[in-house]
């Protein structure tokens, strides 16, 4: 697990990771002035890879970084960079900055975007998905343009490592007027009397690849699903709840802010759905 | 203007500012995970370097990032730094994030915080003191700990590009109820009937160095002055508006959101505490 990759990919060329570096003037490192995306890569094979890259692609039309990448550009070092590194399992992670200038909040401009890009392994998440893992609850004090993926992640660490010294594996995000919006870096979903149900997209909530996947194979097993925003109360007194994300996938809770959600075990309709996220993954890469 | 500087300090050592790169997992880089200062060099002298040192000690210790730094290790780092950079006026910048460690939103631990610092040169302002600038006005979208200086800058650099493209030097954030609270990267004064009047520190704002120098400044003045919210409207119909950082040190407003202040020139109180501010940079330094 995490032993350090061979190869990165910055600005244009592949460099030994131990050496893969961005200037100091970087506007991400200043200013957060950049998106960034993981996706999973199973069996040597990336998983969603278009959809990541249209997500990164619009949050940088967003916030008006200019640049060159495309979809099949992207793609091409992906897998360059898979191969090179032999990355039969894990993740690609990407990040696009408005370049390196000299500090001005102000967007410069005829400078080059910086890309940068790696692998790393993926620990393995066996036990957690068979049962379940428990959410602590937390106010949202983020900004009000979370739907787009930049890199001012500032609050989402402080309250995921407060979940972590709870002994829980996520934080989810409780924003005042809507209820509880989204993990961390998660998409949270609730069911209850058979009814799928996560908080509608909108500017407090990242449009997740995996919430999307999971949308569509609801709808594709006939489980009902409706986008309505839910509080704490209503959550807790669910008969199943679930996260998801590039990485933990299908991920069922089993307690949210010490409450035992349903009888504490995943449910039925949870397991339904990481069945049917396996068989996506399957079909798309030949399995893990 | 903005020549590349010779050297930068990067994890306890001098490198030539063209090679100086931080690696692509620094948390700041991938997290916004760190904080930031920026200090003025006048003569070669730093101009309140102590004060800058703690507000990035004391953000440090919310953000609970565990590091060796202090006043005098910082300092004489600086020192060096302003020598062989020959930096006689300009600026500092220096930041501190919670180290390199393969991504994971919660804290690592046993990693080493990464240090990096660079000078440069700053502008001269003379036009815009002497006449003052435009300002518009624009929600307050942050988050919700602005009183950590943290490098989560995504809101300020798209608020102040917004002004820049609208002809304006600032832009104000007002947010729902407390009204005009702060700058993209200053704090705000009005002044009406001889009554300085600046918010109140809170979560919302960062508590500006520049802005507690002019409190006192103009309590040795004998200007009465309160920290208290005021909204647009009351901005608007004020005599004198400034704003405060820095590197604009004492701004005078002449604009805001197309409003012309007083009689569109910088007024009296605001020439007053422009000259004290200057008073105590030379005091300080010896003087630009």
């Amino acid at each position: 697990m995490n032993a350090m990759p061979q190869w990165a990919f910055v600005n244009n060329e592949f460099r030994p990771f131990s050496e893969a570096a961005l200037p100091i003037e970087d506007r991400g490192t200043q200013f957060g002035d950049g998106v960034y995306e993981v996706a999973r890569v199973y069996r040597g094979t990336m998983f969603g890879l278009e959809d990541h890259v249209q997500r990164m692609l619009q949050g940088a039309a967003v916030i008006e970084i200019e640049h060159k990448w495309t979809v099949d550009s992207l793609r091409t070092i992906f897998k360059e960079l898979i191969a090179r590194n032999d990355q039969q399992d894990g993740i690609v992670y990407w990040q696009l900055t408005r370049g390196t200038a000299p500090r001005n909040h102000v967007f410069p401009h005829g400078v080059e975007a910086n890309l940068m890009a790696y692998t790393r392994d993926y620990p393995n998440l066996s036990a957690s998905w068979e049962n379940g893992i428990k959410v602590i609850v937390t106010k949202d004090i983020r900004w009000l343009m979370c739907h787009v993926k930049s890199v001012n992640l500032l609050p989402n660490v402080l309250a995921k490592d407060a979940a972590a010294r709870q002994g829980a594996g996520e934080a989810l995000f409780e924003r005042e007027g809507f209820g509880v919006i989204e993990g961390g870096s998660s998409n949270v979903f609730m069911i209850k009397d058979g009814v799928l149900k996560t908080p509608p997209l909108s500017h407090h909530i990242l449009p997740g690849i995996t919430r999307s996947y999971v949308l569509q194979l609801a709808a594709a097993a006939g489980i009902p699903a409706e986008e309505a925003y839910f509080g704490r109360q209503e959550l807790v007194a669910a008969d199943e709840v679930f996260i998801t994300s590039t990485g933990i996938e299908v991920m069922p809770v089993v307690e949210v802010a010490e409450a035992v959600i349903g009888n504490g075990a995943p449910g039925p309709l949870t397991r339904t759905l990481q069945q049917a996220y396996e068989g996506k993954i399957s079909e798309t890469t030949g399995g893990r």
